[in-house]
Order: C-alpha cells, then sequence, then structure tokens
C-alpha cells in the first residue's frame, strides 16, 4: 500500500486539459441535485467526489422528508467538505404560499444550510419580494442562489427579463443566477421538448451575460456535452445526478470520448 | 446537536397538503421495486424513508439469486419496519411453470416473507388454480397481493375481467390487486407506447371498482404526476425505484412543483 | 438463522434453465461498467453480485478521478472476488494522445489492474500501434480486452474489418473483442438511433465469428432480452449498469418474464 500511496498519476493524465481549478473553485463549479440519497450514498459521494462537487441542492421540497437526523448529519458533512448545501427553491416557494416565510428560516438556519435558492418556477412572485427574500438570505449570513425560469412545460427566456433579474439578483448580492431546467431536462428554458438546446438562445444570452454569473441545469449527458462543447468547461453546471458526478468531471478535463479531441492539449 | 433535534418543521412545511397519514396506513400506500439492491443501500432506503414505504416488492425472480444471507436480512430488516416484503409474482408464475410450488411456499415461508404476489402476467392460468394460489397464501398467514394484467407489449385492461378479478380476488383474501405497468411503464396495461396514461380506461375503471384495493403500478414520473392529479394523493402506487421513494412522497404532499399549486391548503 | 441458513432453493427455482456456469465461467459473461460508484456501493455490488460480475471496467477517464485510497480499494476488492478490472480504453486512447503510454502502463501495474482495454473509438490508431500497445499489456501480464467500432453517432460495423481485428487481436492474446455500444445503447455499432438492433448485421456478425470471443456492449434491458433471446444466454454482454446486474443475471436464467417461457426448462 505505502508504494502506491506515494505514486501519482503524471497529471497530464489526471487532466489532459491541464487548466482544471481546484476547490475553492471560480469557475466550472458543478451542483448536484441530491432527490433523497441515503446517508451511507450521502457519505459515498462526497468520500469519491468532495473535489468536483461545489453545490448540492436538496431538491424541491425533500428537506422535511428526512428524518431530522439524516438531514442534519448531510448538512454537516456537506459543510465539512467546503460544500455549498440549500433546500431547492420549490420549497421556499411552498413557504411562501403557505404564509409560512419565517418558520422556513427559522428551521433552515436551525439546521446550519449554508444557502438557499430564491425562485419562482411554480408561483407568482413580484420583483419587491423577490427582493425581499433575496436580502432576507443574505442578512441572515447565507450564500443566495437565485433562479430563473418557468417550470412548465415549453417555458422559454425572455432575454431583456433574464438580463434584468441577473443583474438585480446580483447586485442583491446573490452569487449565481440559475437557469431552470428541472430535474428531466425536457421542454424547459433553454431546452426543447426532446432536450435539446435551443442554440439561438443560447448563444444570444450568452453575448448578454457575464457567463460566471450563470449556472446551468443540465441533468441529461447530452447537455453537458453540448455546453461544454460551445461554452467551454468552465461554465458552472447544474442539476447534476449524484451518479453522473465522476463522469461530468471527466467531460470536463477531456477524459471522455465527447471531449477528449476538444479540450485536450495537443 | 441537542438544540436542532428539538426542533420540529411547522406542520404546514412538512405536509402543505394537511393530509397525509401515518403508517400503518390504509390510503395512498407505496410499494418500493428492488431489483437487486445491495445490503447497504436497503439499509439506506430504511434509514431514510422507512416512513414513506409501506411495501417492497422483490422483482420477478431475483430473490433467489441473492446470497441467502443478505436476501434474510432484507426480509428482517423490512419486518422490523412494519413493510410488507414479497417476491415478484413472475416467480410465483416460474414455480408453476416448473411444478415447484411447495417448495417455492416451504422456502418463502423459512425465509420469512410476509407475503407473495400471486400474478398471471406471463403464463396461461385458469381461475381454478388462481384461487388455489390466493388460497394456500392466506392459509399460511401471507398477505397475498395479486396482479393484474399481462406483460406483453400492447397489452390493455378488459374493464369486466378487471371488475371480476377484484371481486373475487378480494372475496378470496387478496389485501390489493395491482395493476400491471412492469419496470418501464411502456406500452403496457393503462400505459401507451409512450408511457401515457389512456385516460378513458383510466376513468371507466376508476367509476366501477372502489379506488383503495388498486395498486397502480406507475414506475415513470410523469405517470406518478398523472395519477395524483386526477385521483388524488392517497391513492396506492407501486413499482416505484428506490431513488424516487421521497421525490414521490413530495409529489403526495404538494412538496413539488408539479402538484404545489393542486393539492397544498390555501 | 441457522435454520434458513441451511435451507436452500430448489436448483430449478433457482434456475430454470439448468444450464448456467458458475464462475469462473467461460461461457455468459457479464462485464459492469462503473462510472463512479462510491466505495460502500462498490462493496454492496459484490457482496451482493460476486457470483454474477466477471469483469468490471472503470468507465473511460475515471480512473485518475477518484481519491487514491477508494481506487485501490476498488481494485483489490475485485481481484479478491476473482474479476477482471481494468480501466476504459478511452483512458489508454488519452495517454497516446498525450504521448504518455509508459506513464499509464507504469501507473496501471503499480495500482494492480489486472486487464486493460485496448480500443480506438475515438482516436486514430494504425494497426502496428494497436498490436504493440496488445503486445505490451500481455507482456506485462495484464489480460487484454479490444474494443471493435468508433464511437460517433451512426457508426456500424465493417464485417470484413470486424473478422480481421478479432483474428488478429486474439492472435495476438487478447481474450475478447468488445462491440462498441457506448454507455447509451443509441446510435452506435449494431444499434440505430432508437437502440434497436439491427438484425442483418448482427446475424453476418454471428455467421462469421465465433460468439465466445465477443463482449457485447447492450446497456439498455431492451438490448439485453433483444441478444439473449437471439443469440443465447450464454452470450458475453457488458456495460451493463451496476443496477441491473441481478436483473440481467434474472433474464439469463429464465426468471423474469421477457425469457421465462423462451429459456425456462419444459
Amino acid at each position: 500500500m505505502e508504494v502506491t500511496s506515494q505514486l501519482k498519476w503524471n497529471p497530464i493524465l489526471a487532466d489532459p486539459t491541464g487548466k482544471r481549478q481546484l476547490k475553492p473553485r471560480t469557475l466550472g463549479k458543478t451542483m448536484v441535485m441530491d432527490k433523497g440519497l441515503g446517508m451511507l450514498a450521502f457519505q459515498d459521494l462526497l468520500q469519491t467526489s468532495s473535489n468536483h462537487v461545489d453545490m448540492i441542492k436538496l431538491g424541491f421540497g425533500t428537506s422535511p422528508l428526512y428524518p431530522q437526523s439524516v438531514l442534519q448529519s448531510k448538512i454537516n458533512l456537506a459543510k465539512e467538505n467546503n460544500i455549498l448545501i440549500y433546500p431547492g427553491g420549490t420549497f421556499l416557494e411552498v413557504a411562501v404560499t403557505q404564509n409560512a416565510v419565517d418558520s422556513f428560516f427559522d428551521m433552515i438556519l436551525a439546521l446550519g444550510f449554508n444557502g438557499i435558492e430564491v425562485s419562482d418556477g411554480t408561483i407568482q412572485m413580484d420583483r419587491r419580494q423577490r427582493n425581499k427574500l433575496i436580502a432576507r438570505g443574505i442578512d441572515e449570513g447565507l450564500e443566495v442562489v437565485t433562479e430563473y425560469g418557468k417550470k412548465g412545460w415549453g417555458s422559454s427566456i425572455e432575454l431583456a427579463e433574464l438580463i434584468d433579474t441577473v443583474l438585480i439578483d446580483t447586485e442583491l448580492g446573490a452569487s449565481l443566477v440559475t437557469i431552470e431546467a428541472r430535474e428531466s431536462g425536457i421542454g424547459v428554458g433553454i431546452f426543447d421538448g426532446e432536450g435539446k438546446c435551443k442554440d439561438e438562445e443560447l448563444h444570444s444570452v450568452m453575448t448578454s451575460i457575464s457567463g460566471n454569473k450563470l449556472l446551468w441545469e443540465a441533468p441529461l449527458k447530452t447537455q453537458q456535452v453540448h455546453l461544454i462543447n460551445s461554452l467551454g468547461p468552465d461554465i458552472h453546471l447544474g442539476n447534476i445526478s449524484p451518479d453522473e458526478v465522476i463522469a461530468l468531471e471527466a467531460l470536463r478535463r477531456g477524459l471522455r470520448s465527447d471531449t477528449l479531441l476538444s479540450l485536450g492539449k495537443k
């Protein structure tokens, strides 16, 4: 054992691009969507992939469905691994709908979440209410990630609206604006009814907005490949399945067929 | 830790419907299809989701493919968590085909399974033989779940036949009649070749048969959403992937976009 | 416990075909594609399915993305279970592209992998270079599996080329030639753009080449069913998801609807 523990991969084999940032990184963040992992699976994820995971979202309203000790352990373990962990924005939308925003923040803070997501994917929310929620999160010492886009089938991106949203949200202190694609990646935002990317919309976004403010939800491998090959390996990608974290890291580094020739140093 | 262990979610955040039954429940049962989980994954499932799982089916003929100690541990752990655990009906069909029904029951009982499934999804079985198998299961002290429907591509529901089946099976002591949709949910029973629900068939079933006798196999999320939004969150749903148990519970409680507006208390 | 540990399944229930070889087997090998399992999940796989797994491929260039202790533990555990474990061929293609073949072999041997895959699915490689890599693997005491086929969309099988490849590769010492289908099984090799098998190509291959030299990548269940029902349960199958190992074993033994009537002894 001692022998091999001193051996190291030739760096060109571990990262043919020669450019992958280590954590904490400012480029190429990966956000994992956890929609119900058990505690052992969660430990497995972090033992294996802690270096490749920057953010974990506990999808939609799953947070209150765990035994509290499990939820608490997830939060603690994520933070020990320098990972931002936060409940899905839909859960805050539930709190808004049920007039329980105070309860929501009390519990989020007591549990030790270090972030929240502010979204209006399902409910109507005016700009003033959105501002208030972002400001409250910041005031409480949380990292605030916002989300742009509706979850309904066939939703799309209104460029002027997105530009405004990014400007205002980040000015209020949000660290990133997530571009909605749901867990499915089908028929929502920049993805059409077959999950293919609407490239004209994509490019009009990229020419107007600084890429490193945007977190692209891209649950399907074809979407990850397309976005990496279009925008480079340093884009932020989200709603990654826990099973796909290492495979995505391989894509980012040119260690998989889809990016080997385009990204590897020649 | 002590602090947060005393904190509780505001009930309106944990269940915006205000109506979800706790276990043991008579409405809204969830049946998980286990097609080969390892022992740690099985422990993970029950530690995380024991409150959300009512039944576990060890899919088709997987039972004899485990090391016996693993199988035994799964059965014990399920029963400790008040969960009905039983082998898939196809396995009993194998036993019928191979003239090994006595061996089947001997082993099921020795291992401590607390249920069986009686089906004829693949083989031909006349009403007399079905009656005998149901009666034998009941005599042995097992809970008997039956299944209606053929596994072949394009199979559909014959309403009169289903009504008869439910009547006779439950009179003989079966607790539930499962509506076949396989692991795939495509091209079988009430689901068409794209996995979409045939609503006319669905409604003719619901107007003729008491819903809480039926266990709908609905492996795909779109199917779960459609059935919950059509028939309510209290229907019994089955062939749920272990990975999707918490996500389904979120759907039942209005904690996910697809049911937030339709189910949450206003 | 003692009681049930002495009980055994009636053999006709555990294997209705009566023909399944035990490990180490020459027919019907199963190769699992591991694209990033955690260590607990890997232990789970082997505890539950060691008897059903002959080979494990650490997909494409994932090997250097693990913490080294995790990678080392995977390799050791696989070998203790008499399983061939090797990095995906794409990783060797990366090494070729980066002029780092020596580093590649040094590290593979130091870590204790017992096999390699030689492929040209992404890069161009002439016959001489392929020969050299196969010979080097054999010289180093590794089992060499080769791969035939391009990963690009719509790739297909050139029969004469495949026949030559199998002849030369095996004469040089390769144990098996893998037929490329990627992780997706869509639009590659013998599978069309919907993942359906091109039966004419399949049959022309089978009439020209000895089946037990070929390892068919068949990630989708429909593909596994089709190949087993066309070519028999004793074909070698690869790129099986860890979650599907037991389900595939059930298919091979006639313990699932799709093969119950075609394979079970009558």
